[in-house]
């Protein structure tokens, strides 16, 4: 796999009407012309069913919002991690705070994703669960207060003692593992603030798949990011 | 919604190297031409990543494997069910035994089938569960005894007097509900027991995806459905 | 089992600071008194931990608040059914909106219950979800809009029509389970109107663990089911 | 609280027949008694329901075997961690691979355990998962290859390189934890073996529960424990 380069933006398009089916594609071109524009690193995250399309149609990393720690076999309902590796899929998250999982399923998502080529991304709600997902060994982790999910206050300004603790905190055990913050991240400011943090970039979702215009806000946070 | 004609069977991909990606389509369209041949209709249900590209190959019903029971919106990693809809896709598997569900997300999943315009089935492991499925009113219920499922035993011969007391439980109370039954269905046989004891059709998946001549297959059961 | 006598009262002692502990075997005592001077059926339900010692301070019947759908052997953190049986609890609420189970679970805890001689109580959110539990042959059905639980509100005063639309789509099906009703019952009057709605009675927590004096309020209650 | 000497023996109650209500009781003597005759530290964990009679019989340490990370307050079904501290328990499994946890929980469990002051103990099922839960700063970890569960043959003996990775791996990161190990322990070469690869000690279940004469196995597993 090709490294990620930072600082990056997650776009997490969760299940808004804004940013599923033919819209998720419209999103993802719009993110994919930014990137190309501002050299930053966008990644967008559809919902399952449309990762083939927006794969199909974009270069910027997709990644799904969740894969199933199974192999191929006999499982319903479930994503196997090999079925998006080969649909051109870059990574995933994994435990999101609207999606969260025992911790063997979450150490068994990660290795699987490792095992396919997959970047994985583990979602944490605190300092200390953070610790323990860098134990983990994926690829980023991703620290969001659930009270802040969805706010438009943004983690970085809000409870930047937050980032500041998590970033320290795994700093002493993991000099590797990629930190991202979310929750409530909005605007420029919003991500020069996470950077300054220590954190090599975002991830947000309703501020831009609520966003009257999406090219917008996707500029500003480009040039937060500078 | 167009009515759906019994006899019927669904052939569940469940997440089989040989009935995921490309060979999703491949199997689909198998499936599609024995449904022509014969007059049978066939439902395949392929994972949710790869329901778009079978949809727009084939012609016949095609199911997802899974819904999650949410509205569109703040939801990461779920499958609204609008979202299925608008591709096309014709139905559901709720509650199946490798994705058991709450009770209150069964109802809620099949409330939200009708809202969108999509058939539902709710699989189900006994007779008492199956009266219970068939009391949130879903399109089919389709009882299969865990231990048969995979097995090659069919449940039509094993156990019919799962599938009798099934078909006998569920009159009493829902003379509506189209039953199914599934666990161990592999041949025109096995199909014609199904029938035999009442239900309206059947649910298969190893039998199809690890067969060396699948087409073979769809036509023994499609004989026996006669 | 002896039969339950006709209204009756279930208090959920939750897990709130009054009704855990010391405080549990007070309260029990209590509701014991009031019990035996108005007439009324009152069923006190503990935390796990408590039944023991309320069991062997008071006559009255004590429910679990939960058990888990398993045999005795290799389980960690399970509640076995044996288990609560034993030390002479008469019965077990299940499926409670604050610890909704997968239906195939609620089914094996009803089978359980009524193996070992536990009377069962399955808690369900609205119509359709209690037609179904009611397939699974409980003792009881005790219907409790969710979004009114705790909330001081009534259903039966509130959302009669929750409650009239319950009782009369379970009696098409099934005339021998008990239908309770739940959320916001707080007094006399709300329970004269449960009954009036065709239930056998009611379910209530905050109510009563809250009440500067329990005893007085389930005075009120019992006045309510005269 | 008290440190808790080294080396230890937790003995998992389980669910099974022989150590549930009065049993629980008499092999909670069993091992108290040779507790005191070997200097050993056994630490007993019975179900919830026979919490409170074990702790009032003996003075050796008693662990629940779950808690549920939820204040006191509107939970039903639960076991509140303020319930069983008052009662006298000590300490706490969490995650055992019979009651596997979300990761936001288990962390949530520990942290509530710390309020209250009881030990917890986090079971885990292999060394990166160990990793991830001593981040949350636990008491006590204890790694357990789910496969070896009650299968009589001992991680320490059969796989031992499960328990050196999993103690060098938590050391990198955490000087403080206590690490067990567990899976078909059954005599005293196997605890010898378990702390000889550099673990504190061990937690097992059915080798004593299924015992003919536990506190023969008992003395055994303290030889061992020289």
């Amino acid at each position: 796999m090709k490294t990620i380069e930072r600082p990056l933006v997650i776009l997490n398009f969760k299940c808004y009407r804004e940013s599923i089916g033919s819209n998720a594609v419209k999103l993802a071109k719009i993110a994919e012309k930014v990137a190309e524009d501002t050299g930053l690193t966008i990644i967008v995250a559809p919902i399952s069913v449309d990762l083939k399309s927006v794969v199909s149609e974009v270069s910027i990393p997709v990644f799904a919002q969740h894969i199933d720690p199974v192999n191929m076999g006999s499982f319903t309902g479930h994503i196997p991690p090999e079925a998006v590796k080969e649909i051109g899929v870059t990574g995933t998250l994994i435990n999101h705070s609207e999606r969260r999982l025992l911790l063997a399923d979450i150490d068994a998502s990660v290795s699987r994703a490792k095992e396919v080529g997959l970047y994985s991304c583990v979602c944490t709600n605190n300092s200390s669960v953070s610790v323990a997902a860098s134990g983990l060994e994926p690829t980023m982790v991703a620290v969001e207060p659930p009270e802040l999910i969805g706010s438009g206050k943004s983690v970085s300004k809000t409870k930047p003692e937050v980032v500041t603790s998590t970033v320290e905190s795994i700093r002493k055990v993991n000099d590797k593992v990629i930190i991202l913050c979310g929750a409530g991240i909005t605007t420029g400011d919003d991500v020069r603030a996470a950077l300054k943090l220590g954190t090599a970039g975002v991830l947000l979702a309703s501020a831009l798949t609520k966003a009257a215009d999406p090219a917008k806000v996707l500029r500003d946070l480009a040039n937060g990011a500078k």
